[in-house]
This record gives C-alpha cells, sequence and structure tokens, in this order.
C-alpha cells in the first residue's frame, strides 16, 4: 500500500494537471490504509503469543488484550469515499455532474460502512445480519450506479485504451467491492474461533489490497492514457 | 536497499519520461525490501537470545519466539514480478509486447515464490523437494524467456552501450536467480541446525542485494543511457 502511494505520487509530473487531483486522491487512499494496516499489525500482534516450548510446535494463545478490527471500518469511512470520488474525477464528467456523482456516492458509500460496523463487533448472528442487510442497501445504490451509470462516461473516453481501461477500473470496484459481503458473512453462518478469524483478516486484506492499490494502477494507467491522447493533440482538453 | 531506492528516485530528473516508471518501480523494489528486512531484523532479535555467563564465550539460545521466514516469501511475491517488469519497461518494447511480456512473466515469477513456500517451512525433506519441483517449472519458464526472448530486444537498442548494459542486466538476473534454488537446497540436502539456518539467511540476503540494489543500478545506467542517446537526438523518442 505505501510502495503505491509513493508511486502514484512519483507519477503526478508524468499526467497532466486534469488528472493530478484524480492522482493525489489515488495515492491518498493507500497511504491511508498503510497507517491503518500497521495499526492492524500492532493489535494482532499484541493480541496474540507465538511462542514453543523446549524448540517444538509453535502455538497461538490470546494475551487477553483485544484485537481491534475498528481501524478496518475507520480506514473505509476515509478511503471508500475517496475511492469513488478518484474514479468520478479521473472520468472527467461535466463538472456538475462530477459535484453530484461524487456528493451521492461518496454519502452513499460511508454510509455502508458506518452500517456494516454495530454487526460487526455483534456475535449475535441475527444481530450481525440486521445490519448487514441495512448496509447492503447503499452498498446497491453505489454498486448500480457505478456498473450502469458510469456505462455512458466510459463509452466517451478519447480512445479505446482509455475506455478499455475505464471499464476495466468499474468492474475492478464492483468485483472487489462483491468481495466484503461475503467475507463479513464468514462469522454470520456461525463459524467462530481464530479459524474464522483469520480468514476474515485475510479476505479484507486481499479484497483491500485489490480495491486500493490494483484499483489505483488502472486509474493511474487510465490518467497517463488520456494524457497522452491530450497531448498528442487528438483531442483537445475541456 | 534503502539508500538504492533514494539514489534511483533522486535520479528520476535525469532520464527522460520515457524511463521514469522504469526507475520508480527500481526504487520500490528497493523500498519492499527494506522494509521486510527491518521485519526480518526484528524478527531474527526476538528469536535468539545473545548472552556470555561470567564474561566469558557468548551463546545462543532460542527465546521460544518464532523466526519468521514468511517475510522473504511475502517480499518476493512483490518484488520479483516488479524487477521483471522494470526490465521490461527499461527495453521500451512497443506496447503491445511491454503488456504481454509483463503479465506472462509477472505471473509465472509470482506463481514461482508461491510454489516454493510450502516446502521452505516443511522439515520433510522429500516435500520439500516436491515443492523446490513444482516451484523450478515457472523459474525456468522465467529465465528462458529473459535469456532468449528478450535477446531480440537486446540487439535493438539504440547504442552499442545501451546494448551492453541490457544485456549485462539480463545475465545478472539470470545469475543472481540461479542462487536461490541452491540456497533452497541447503536444507534439502539433510542440513539443520543453527548453522544451516544461517547459511540459509546470509545466501538469500546476498542474492537479494545482486538481485534488486545492483540489479537496479544496471537499470539506472541503462535508463541514463539511452537517454542521452534520445537527447542527442541520435534517435527520436517514439
Amino acid at each position: 500500500m505505501g510502495s503505491a502511494t509513493i508511486f502514484f505520487w512519483l507519477q503526478l509530473p508524468n499526467v497532466t494537471k486534469n488528472y493530478r487531483t484524480a492522482l493525489t486522491i489515488t495515492g491518498i487512499v493507500t497511504l491511508i490504509a498503510t497507517y491503518h494496516y500497521i495499526r492492524i499489525f500492532n493489535s494482532w500482534s499484541e493480541a496474540f503469543t507465538v511462542a514453543s516450548k523446549d524448540g517444538g510446535d509453535y502455538t497461538v494463545q490470546l494475551t487477553g488484550a483485544p484485537f481491534n478490527d475498528g481501524y478496518r471500518y475507520v480506514d473505509w469511512l476515509l478511503t471508500v469515499p475517496l475511492l469513488l470520488i478518484e474514479l468520478i474525477l479521473v472520468m472527467k464528467l461535466p463538472q456538475a455532474d462530477t459535484v453530484s456523482l461524487s456528493w451521492k456516492l461518496g454519502v452513499a458509500s460511508a454510509l455502508m460502512v458506518a452500517l456494516g460496523y454495530p454487526g460487526e463487533i455483534q456475535e449475535d448472528l441475527s444481530v450481525r445480519w440486521f445490519w448487514w442487510c441495512l448496509s447492503m442497501i447503499p452498498f446497491f445504490y453505489v454498486v448500480f450506479t457505478l456498473a450502469v451509470g458510469l456505462a455512458e462516461a466510459t463509452s466517451k473516453q478519447p480512445s479505446p485504451a482509455a475506455a478499455s481501461l475505464a471499464s476495466a477500473a468499474r468492474y475492478l470496484t464492483v468485483l472487489s467491492w462483491c468481495t466484503y459481503p461475503f467475507v463479513y458473512m464468514v462469522k454470520s453462518v456461525g463459524l467462530a474461533g481464530p479459524a474464522a478469524t483469520m480468514y476474515e483478516q485475510v479476505g479484507y486484506s486481499l479484497a483491500d489490497v485489490l480495491a486500493k492499490a490494483v484499483f489505483g494502477v488502472l486509474i493511474w494507467a487510465l490518467a497517463a492514457e488520456k494524457s497522452a491522447v491530450e497531448e498528442s493533440g487528438k483531442l483537445l482538453p475541456n
């Protein structure tokens, strides 16, 4: 995540001014994630002790300190709206559409994260499902808006390469986003204990790398392609 | 590794735009390695206590905490595909070849690392050899593609100096890469205990410095040489 941030920011001079805000935000998203993953790493290390007696098999024991999953939700609350805004900005829609889409998707996605958290910290399965369902309402709104609403914007990209990158970014968002509700369900279907916690953490981490760093690379490639088209004069910047 | 990163990034303004992405990635590879070597250092320090009784000889004792060799494999999983991509980018092949080679070598090399890990954490020698053999399949594919497939690209470099640097970078990759399977075999041939662990760690660390920092210097020299040729107008940039 941290390397992705540096990569995006070092690429700022290589894109035209039109895409620098999008690329700056792309790097901020992975920076915020870097910070929270360091906190998650430390919280994880403090919650478990791995040791072997007499050089035999290693065993894992709880230290009593809690593993704090709240860092993920604070991270998502900040990064998920920013992720959507970077996608909207790189599309370079008319100003009014950019502002209205950023507000709608930003608020809906923050709501989605906020509604997921009360369920995540519950052991009661029916309460977990209740918050999962509530959270899925803004989730579907965002995914639907991306899959359908931005299709038109994709078709207006200035070159076939740009259109195919924009399309890939949209679909990667939908695909990586759909991972989260399934990972959330790991504990809701009654799995518990160390294995469930491990699957959940691995699942969320993989989805985060896809949704932030890999997605960011697509945003950068799209910005670079559109900058090249603009600079070659095939299309004048708006 | 960390110093190499800073060197590569400070050199960014001294190469033309064509080679900045390659040089940025070169610095990211050594940055990711810096991070993991700090983690390896800390894990090593936590796993062993060195102390002397009565001011006599020092003895090493296990603390019970595991030395986590997983950091190396996570490092390689990220840096090995990036290393190959920086080599491909600095060659400046046609766009379609760059994309297809990056995908093929990137995926094959990640597979190579992933297939090596299950054997590395095994004590059973036959299981170690099984994963070693599986991992060697993508290994040979990558090395063969580099040694043969990129030979043509090397001959098309814009100056004799550039051709000889490109050739050196290719052969350094093959040479440093061939170190890893031999180091892996240290424990597979039945060596065990502190000496085997030490030889393994020293071997991997030396190979990493060659494959990342020294290799990066060649990539930088090649980018600088090609930039000079382009700027002198002997060859127009695409």
